[in-house]
């Protein structure tokens, strides 16, 4: 249930539902959004007299909301959320690209990947310092070594920095150097995790769990947003299915399914969700024209000995081609890139 | 295995090999293409050598195929194949709209929507006469009466049919109305029903099974194709995963994936890999920016009232906007509408 | 809806329910059990006067169906459904092994492999004629050699024989070679074919879609029933899955489920539900602990060099040690070999 | 690669092997198993010469191994594992019923779940104190609360107490209530709480990832394995597929194919396998018959007034008679209960 305050509404106004709110069972999520403050209501409703609420003194209207999230809504939220990165802003007119190795190996590399992402016209630096990697046998990343050479990218190129961070001890940690923390796929449900981010207040990339639906994304999201966290990336990255040719199965139904469900930006992944470098090309095109604010892009200056990933890795010169033909598919739908 | 002879090789030349390939156990299939004739040899072929039929007069060379498929190869035949119905030609520079209702139901509904279709830029126009239907309860379609009705349409509007059919005895009667015979979902391991439409010569539309890797599409053509008939056009219309708030997912990876591995023209049908109208337009444009060459959509002048699959029918006015949404989009990847 | 006539009704009463139920614009399917007669009324029956009907003469009682199958329901017919194949029985007591090679290949080998399936206490000789493979060059079976194969290995042994038919067009052939005609997994929702079985009368094993739900095979054998052949075995053969360990994962849930949606046998197929030999024996005991009525098991008189599948076929003496060790299993939940 | 020292090898030989690795570049893990020393080596092994470590003083054999896990493959100990939680023994020939409440919700429920447990024969008692929930609005547990109510329970009836542990955070404060930790299918590739319960030495419930596959299953266990913890218990508790009239699908498979892979113990879990009361009975019959080492069963005293999945909980009576149908199929496979 959502309270919508009237604009001029006081503090005061506010606490005293909050207050009213409290006594009836229910905890108060508040937030401000084009000068209003709108109250989520938690717990069970049922059997409650709005009444008792909609009378109280600046309170607008209170609606009931049809689905289990509530901030992560549309109805909740119905104008597109924009987050923003240092200078970078997703979620608005312009597609944002992020790109950048799977992980982080040496300061030549990532250097020359940053500079490639920069030239082409990527706007943010990916790049991977803890590794989630099924084996424990793995590469498992260079840990704050990587952390270290990726703030040392941004600074000698500009870009901000998207990195994966693994648990909520992380957190402080990646927080120090990244300008994005990333969720894997893997980490989804992981609400440690997830409330840790929620109330570090930094910019998340929440990645879809590659068995998860498009509404248990969205009951993610919510963790992070009802601690308090606005700045929420979806990122469809592909899911599990039958299919044996392809990594993933790219779900492109998730885009327009995400951007009619809620008002958070939606980033594509297309090297994970096909697995596979010449597929990426199309894919990327695809994610632009079915409506997506972002992507997120596996560049590596030498894809044929990156230490993990290398067969989906675009190597420069077809990164700058990808950037290239994305150009005119953006316009196409009313975006620049 | 394939042997690729010469421009100038003899119906001698070629009737020699194929006896030889014989003698060595193996069946031949003669196409031609470009002038040149090629010999695709089935059998096992392990073990044999080659040097026997490399050596015979009129062979330009012999190579071994990798894949399980041979005809519908890109190693086969590497350039793209152009599919001619009527006056309209799949495949090539120009994308293909198929459009109608998902089924024939009265005159008056089919001629409004084919006006529709005709009048928004689409180029053939779709509609079932028989349906295959889950329960043998539901509406079963019009069967020939519906045909009729598509013929009448035809003759008004000038658009091609493509219409559904069920069964090998069905070929001939619906081949007597229809200008392209669909190959259901449910049917695409149908052997019987492709080794019918194999032999009739005519445009098959093969739909990927709801079940069934792209590979096994491929397999599937390879049947009609080795009976002969070269028009195959492949259509992705979703495929089945754990995800529900969709009615399937549009595999939207195996756009480009088909491209990389087929000669065959690729149809899109997100009508039915949604499920829902709704994200009929962004899934559209995503279909077309990743490279697929016609698209196949369900258009019905009065959605709420359709007999079936109503709800993920887009109306008169939403299959405009669409069209005109899509020129863009098509013309950023180098083709028109 | 259902009307369920008392035993002493007249087909005169029948034949007016009938009458009755037509002038309201539903369709009759008749089926006789235990000295009942059950009228099946198919239509909408929103908004109908029941009454108008459960006065009729000869009426017991009319009752409104919750599933979108009748036929195939237990609220349709609550007892377990029987089915007699020459002197076996299966839905009863006694669990029934049907086992044999995947594909009928030599005389001695199929005379071997039925031998060594009656040894251990089979009671049915399965074995394929005519065989759906994915690619056009794999091996297509015997066809009618290979029934007649099949024939004589009953003759010799016993045995009554399972085996597919691929189209309806084979139905008569096949019928007059065979005990039980199978419809394999690439057909469950091969209409045309269902309704040939469904007329044929014959007794159907009726496998379920490697990718279809419980409620879909249950329309698919709603399919026969509705065209009056209740002789209809299901057969879970595993379901496509993520999972790339095994062939196919068997939903050992859809024993237990069926049970309790449906009369009719149910049969699983341990073979194709793995792909591994090594795993059919853990499986088969699961099936039969879960209440399976029967089990398909493939047994080759030597799998390395059985033409297909030979990597889940059993080796006769596997199959005489796993016969022993279902043997108390089936007794611990009540039911005998 | 595996070195299996010899009986009598000394802690010296022991030493002076890993250090020999470790100037080849390979990291050294060491279990005792059977009174022997084995050393798993990790890295790259290709083209090192096996013979320089063959010849060293106290080895026994140096054997490849060809899987990517290592101390969970039976290639490094073949012998079945048991691990003990006070005085229970789990994988000998005792199957091991753990049963009691999805969430632990008050003292009395709990109390009178136990002892019906207890009544019946099951042996640990299960319980939730920590829920990980898709919502954050859904009920999260009672916390350290509902670990002290299972401490209560546990010295009332003497059941040992398996509990999920969501995050690294808290297994000092779960270990010091529970005898096993339980880890929950969205927490399997959760390598942070993996590393924390492979250092607890705690005995672990690792229950797989609901989109996870049998070797990604192996590669979790082998983290917690080589944290130096070896009493891990695998647990199949139902994957996502596309079938909806269960929550899950129970992979019934993975039974057999775990037994050929490890030398962990199995447990089945079928009530959230099926998510309905009405199958739990079928499907844990299914899973003892198929090898299983245990059974995890939600038992609740009040189904239908659980505060979370109430429809998969059996009654008291459900679960006695539960118990005593499973008694002669686990003695029809040799084991007893």
């Amino acid at each position: 249930m959502v309270i919508v305050m009237k604009p001029q509404a006081t503090e005061a106004d506010v606490d005293y539902v909050i207050r009213r709110a409290s006594s009836l069972g229910l905890k108060a999520h508040v937030s401000r959004q084009n000068g209003r403050t709108l109250i989520g209501l938690l717990g069970d409703t049922r059997g409650l007299d709005l009444g008792v609420l909609a009378g109280l003194r600046g309170v607008e209207r209170v609606s009931a909301m049809t689905r289990p999230y509530r901030l992560a809504s549309k109805e909740f939220k119905p104008e597109p959320t924009v987050v923003t990165v240092r200078d970078c802003v997703v979620g608005a007119e312009r597609i944002v690209v992020m790109a950048g190795p799977c992980s982080v190996e040496t300061p030549e590399r990532l250097g020359e990947a940053a500079r490639c992402v920069r030239a082409a016209g990527g706007v943010m630096l990916r790049g991977g310092a803890f590794k989630p990697r099924s084996s424990p046998y793995s590469f498992q990343g260079l840990a704050e070594k990587g952390l270290q050479l990726l703030a040392e990218a941004r600074e000698a190129t500009g870009l901000p920095i998207v990195t994966e961070v693994l648990s909520s001890e992380q957190v402080p940690l990646v927080s120090r150097y990244a300008d994005v923390l990333q969720i894997g796929t893997r980490n989804m449900q992981n609400y440690a995790l997830l409330h840790a981010v929620g109330e570090s207040g930094m910019p998340v990339l929440l990645k879809r769990g590659m068995m998860s639906t498009i509404e248990e994304l969205l009951f993610s999201a919510e963790y992070i947003l009802s601690h308090g966290n606005p700045n929420v990336l979806l990122c469809e990255r592909g899911i599990r299915t039958f299919e044996t040719y392809t990594r993933n199965t790219l779900d492109i139904n998730a885009v327009p399914a995400l951007k009619e469900l809620t008002h958070l930006p939606v980033i594509v992944d297309p090297s994970h969700a096909t697995g596979k470098a010449s597929l990426v090309r199309a894919t990327s095109k695809a994610a632009v024209a079915a409506g997506a604010d972002g992507l997120l892009i596996e560049v590596h200056p030498d894809p044929e000995n990156a230490w993990s990933d290398g067969f989906q890795s675009l190597a420069p010169q077809e990164f700058s081609r990808l950037m290239a033909e994305l150009r005119p598919v953006a316009e196409a739908v009313g975006r620049s890139l």
